[in-house]
């Protein structure tokens, strides 16, 4: 059993990861590749202690390598969801599946999650980064469901019992998993409508819809967010004094909760999480039934 | 003028240095060579952004570069003295004097200032670290001053009009400066008393005297605390959410308030009173009177 699932391997991630492996608690990190820092084309200059700028990228992979050092073991793998089953965490992945007494979201703001025009304008208008949360609103309509691989798969199976008019858009990429519903693989070039999202536009032709769901990748922060129900405000998950959200055992550090998008924010914040963490892991050995 | 001079070259100092610049704010940066970073032995490996450990010195130089490579300015000298003069604070070092708007204490804390048998029970029983706040009470009595340079020579002048009973004590060290007061150079073996300071003894002999000021090096950071009149608890600087001192302009980050004694949260203290201090330039332009 791990004793903490660190979801994220950016500078909140780790830092946690050190302070945790430090306090004699062996944290599991899982992190994917994207992440706002990996994907900041200008170098880092206002981070403390780096006489030469440096690359985001550059000190992502620092980071993991000093985890590593530690014997802190760092998964490359995608957290698809998150579940709650008779006190622990279960985390299905790309490749696995693996259960956490507690876990740490530590998976930065995805800045942008389609690229395409009409997407930051129909957002909450019709375009949906979470089927669980708002598939029910749709329930008998014409629904897109974005996305090729693992996740798109998941997020398929929560919307299929509500509708049989699913489309597939893959947005241009290969699909890579089975699915039983048509499957569109040209480019999407723009979603449309009016006061809400009504058509989306490939490369080959328009398609009207009455809602798209994105599920490129891996779920965003805040999609886990509200499946699980954790309390967010604008945007941001809410998180105490000890970093922990409104779901006992579940908490949050880094650019998820808000604040300063910042390198040093974020270390500092995953340095409080695992004393959060810590304090509540010593907590809950004391009082193991139900507390 | 100087808008800002930061004192202290560490990474509360240097972090607020950058972030002041990034700001369009050049601020002085004054630091010495002492610091707790910098006299620590083991690597530093809790740090978020190094696949290797690194050694606290290098951090301080790499930090102190990153500052230049900006278009800091980064003294090395020791600050004296810190005095307040028709709303502007006037810094004196050992090289020179300067001034600013406001001032930014990151010195860190001062571990250890004497390392002998004694110096620890007997401090603030008899042994003071600042001849401003305390030599008052020796009025008339037998005082030994501990140090060798200008920070001995300052705290001296401090001393002089109240006893002419005073003693210096280089402790081993070739004297400096030149004192109108008797001077002992053999090293300190410890100090003594009951249930408070009675002696000094050196390796040629016991002194009896009724304080000791010590004065070695430059003053450590609660003395320019206790100078100024800023307020303390339980040995650190009280400061409010941004990071400004019961003295207005007067900013406290790093060691020096309190906290978990973290590079990170050295880094991010930086980083906030750099936000305090730029808040608090604006707001003194807009009203420039005695507001």
């Amino acid at each position: 059993m791990n004793p903490v699932i660190i979801v994220g391997h950016g500078p909140a991630g780790i830092s946690a990861a050190i302070y945790l492996k430090r306090a004699g608690i062996t944290p599991l990190v899982i992190g994917k590749d994207a992440g706002a820092l990996k994907d900041y084309q200008d170098p880092v200059e206002n981070y403390y202690g780096f006489s030469s700028p440096v690359m985001g990228s550059f000190l992502i992979d620092s980071g993991v390598q000093q985890a590593k050092r530690l014997g802190i073991k760092v998964m490359h793998d995608a957290v698809l969801k998150i579940t709650l089953k008779n006190d622990l965490f279960v985390l299905d992945t790309l490749q696995t599946q693996v259960q956490a007494k507690t876990v740490l979201l530590a998976t930065g703001k995805t800045r942008k999650a389609l690229d395409v025009s009409g997407f930051s304008s129909f957002k909450g208008k019709g375009i949906s980064l979470c089927a669980m949360c708002d598939g029910y609103f749709y329930r008998g309509k014409r629904i897109a469901v974005v996305g090729s691989g693992r996740y798109m798969q998941s997020e398929l199976s929560e919307l299929a019992h509500l509708t049989d008019q699913i489309t597939i858009f893959t947005d241009g990429k290969p699909l890579e998993v089975d699915v039983n519903h048509p499957v569109i693989e040209s480019p999407i070039v723009r979603i449309g409508g009016d006061d809400r999202v009504r058509f989306v536009e490939t490369q080959e032709g328009v398609h009207q819809i009455d809602g798209v769901f994105v599920a490129i990748g891996a779920p965003s922060s805040i999609a886990f967010a509200s499946l699980l129900g954790i309390a967010t405000s604008n945007g941001n998950v809410d998180v105490d004094e000890h970093f922990m959200t409104n779901i006992p055992g579940l908490f949050a550090a880094g650019d998820i909760v808000g604040g300063k998008l910042q390198i040093a924010k974020a270390v500092y914040d995953g340095m409080l999480a695992a004393d959060g963490i810590r304090a509540y892991l010593k907590h809950k050995e004391k009082a193991p039934s139900g507390d």
